[in-house]
């Protein structure tokens, strides 16, 4: 597995030796690999910090899966958006918040590091011209339409969630309408590059350089069709994205996740470098997961319809976020669901997804014998659902009052969630083991001398898709990218 | 990470270098990293095959956990046991039923030889002086406490498998009474010996030494109080076992694992091979994955009873194998489940392990009440099931009807299985990704010379909690032990 032994292989978890390099193409005390939001933020820092800093962009230019989402970033602990829209937030309650959105194996000093300097990275995101307006978009979206800031974007409002904080908004949007991802990268070239920066683009790195203590020192990229030796005498940032566009990778590492049919994800998406940095000893962790979301909202009302399972029985309180609902679909009811409507609930024009009608029924014992469910399954389900709506209540999965309501306009409808019959996007959160200073660490705890990442090439803030939310892995990606180029750039 | 880097650092993932080597202790043409089942199996073949063959125990004698076990092996395909106990099994069977079982991400090329050469591993076992017992033990049990062989040992005769393939008992346990786990190796020991094998026991391997090509050459271990150097000129096997003993792997890359409190297996499963594997180059894959059990059988009579979540819902038929129902608790009903049984069906004397009892009473509805469940919920649940049951039926989840029988005998009582108040044990079935021959692999897919893995410390045979059989550890962990030391003695 060694440099020596494949000189021209350029896979990428094989090393080349330093001793190897007959010339250096370049020379830049950082070099980052990737510009989405956890490179553009790495490297800002590292500039600005006095090291002179080089990005290796594969694509034409900077994007990566960044700018294909909305650009939702999840700040709180009183913002200025949080403020002028009225909302309270305080460190305590965003902490009380993340500690459990992050997931059960997030690392608790990543979550305190980003809860505490929220204010700060939201400072970050305006000192590189990304503004934010100061309004809040009062609807159950995934993001606002509008240019609109402050949405509900993950599982504040939803049991047990609401139990363990005060539900406050904190997905952040760019002032731009529609999707913003995009536009974050686009600020953070301009920012980079008027800083001083230099940006390769059309380069791809194809493995690590390491010197003869086993210590990062550069990185070999295709650029111009040859391969080039580049030299970091501070560290190599390996901000190069997650896996979901490596079939083969996701196939062995995410089994659940390789059964959804829509991957989001630039082509660069493909593991390279979490096998870039597993070659030099890095360890990766969370391979396994990801988020998976069938976006079965909007319409808003079709969160007071029930979630079934083939059994005909709830799981899950309708009302979480798309992801944790998702998340349940596939681990609680193996991956097969039914949305149940009544006719009051429909919004046909509303859906934001298209969804199979598995069956329209007047009564729900029929639509219980047209699905395939054994006799009195469904029918409980509802008699029981109903009762309690009556009185606003969900006392078996606490869905919020507010969506509670009896469900007894007929025809009924059950709209086909499952794996395999609906869109299902996803990506993964499984990657390199990092400290919160974005230093890689090994399997046996040890720091990989001159390697750092971020972004969804490391386990960082967010580590389940059961706990989610939107603006979690933008701002988890970009603060932890920030960390990793600051400490970079002061290495010796 | 390099030697170089740490000459003194006794890490597994930190690999020394050759050239480091002043003096070598020993030199073999094999050397076997533990000896357990899988590095037994690996050990013989190699001395077979004409190797000089060294195996390198960190105990005072061989076992590992495979000497904890009751040694059950899986074997198939009409084995002189099977034909003598009057069952028609065929390789066909065997490979229907053993595709489902080694689950959804096992390697089919590991699947199919494993079924092929199930009779001729069954005589390899023979040929170590490991007996077995014509006789077919006619019990639901973990284990015949007899000197009894054949049991159904897994999921055969429970739906789905019971659909996939004819059910057919393939778990052998070796003549002799109650456990047998350690017997197997003993005769492994005695035969390896007098067919000219080498064993340093109180050996305790700290890392990988590679040449200047990244080959593995050898292994540093502590012997006697010293750091030795060992040459193997054909090369090392790691047969170290899993990691369910390093509580820090365990939480970093199975957090369902770390809430089961009785891990199974020798202090050896700390992880160290595998952790040198990965220092090499070498991938670990399924680490997430491992058998989670809490025995609530025997007594036989409690599979008629209902496995309810908090909510009242059922969620798996209760007849599968412990593993599987277990692992469904975790999984689909948040680690916290109840057994309930009526007056008919409760056996005090009879049970395996005890579970607190949550709630005894004369009616379902009290029941309902006492254990906090919403109204009707758990009411519906016996309601539906004992009006199926009246005709022997499981329409929900196809329990099969000889355990199916409606409950109807007062007092009912509930039995606590919940993870954080029952027995679970546990072991993981997460390690170095390995070809069939045993050769490991690296995240691009590469091999890294000179190293091989079998057992636990790798991703073998059977890699899902949810389809695995009792036999099926130390059926693959010696078949793959082999594969390796046959391949290893071969190799240049």
């Amino acid at each position: 597995m060694s440099a020596a032994s494949t000189p021209t292989d350029a896979l990428p978890s094989n090393p080349r030796s330093a001793d190897s390099i007959e010339s250096w193409w370049g020379e830049y005390d950082v070099v980052v690999v990737g510009f989405g939001v956890a490179g553009g933020a790495a490297a800002i820092e590292a500039q600005r910090a006095g090291a002179s800093t080089l990005i290796l962009e594969r694509a034409t230019r900077g994007g990566g899966a960044t700018a294909l989402s909305e650009g939702t970033v999840y700040f709180g602990g009183g913002t200025r958006v949080q403020k002028a829209a009225g909302f309270d937030d305080s460190l305590e309650n965003m902490l009380a918040h993340v500690k459990g959105a992050a997931g059960p194996t997030a690392d608790p000093e990543k979550v305190q590091l980003y809860c505490e300097n929220s204010l700060n990275h939201f400072e970050f995101f305006e000192s590189c011209g990304v503004e934010f307006k100061d309004t809040y978009y009062d609807h159950k979206v995934i993001f606002p339409p509008t240019d609109d800031c402050l949405i509900y974007s993950g599982n504040e409002q939803a049991h047990p969630f609401s139990e363990e904080a005060t539900p406050i908004p904190r997905g952040h949007k760019p002032k731009k309408e529609g999707s913003a991802g995009g536009y974050i990268i686009e600020q953070m070239i301009q920012t980079f590059e008027a800083e001083g920066g230099t940006i390769q683009n059309e380069s791809r790195v194809q493995t690590l350089i390491q010197d003869e203590t086993g210590r990062v020192v550069g990185v070999l990229a295709l650029i111009e069709g040859e391969a080039r030796a580049i030299r970091a005498n501070r560290g190599v940032i390996l901000t190069t994205g997650g896996f979901i566009m490596n079939r083969d990778m996701v196939e062995r590492f995410a089994p659940d996740l390789a059964k959804c049919r829509f991957p989001i994800g630039s082509e660069g998406c493909d593991g390279s470098g979490i096998r870039m940095g597993m070659g030099v000893g890095g360890n990766a962790i969370n391979m396994n997961e990801g988020l998976m979301t069938t976006p079965f909202f909007p319409p808003a009302s079709h969160i007071k319809g029930l979630l079934v399972s083939t059994r005909g029985q709830r799981f899950i309180n309708e009302d979480c976020y798309h992801g944790r609902v998702t998340d349940a679909i596939m681990k609680k009811a193996d991956g097969k669901a039914y949305l149940i409507v009544d006719d009051a609930l429909y919004d046909e024009e509303g859906m934001l997804a298209r969804y199979k009608m598995a069956a329209v029924e007047e009564t729900i014992e029929e639509l219980e014998a047209s699905l395939g469910i054994p006799e009195s399954h469904l029918a409980h389900t509802f008699e029981a659902y109903n009762r309690s709506a009556e009185k606003g209540e969900d006392p078996i999965f606490n869905k919020a009052s507010k969506y509670v309501t009896p469900l007894n306009n007929p025809p009924f409808a059950a709209l086909d969630l499952a794996v395999d019959e609906s869109i299902w996007a996803v990506f993964t959160l499984g990657g390199l083991e990092t400290k919160a200073s974005g230093e890689v660490l090994s399997v046996d705890g040890e720091i990989v001398g001159g390697l750092y990442a971020a972004g969804r090439a490391s386990a960082g803030l967010t580590r389940s898709g059961s706990h989610y939310a939107s603006g979690m892995s933008i701002g988890g990606s970009s603060f932890f990218g920030r960390m990793a180029g600051k400490n970079a750039a002061k290495s010796a």
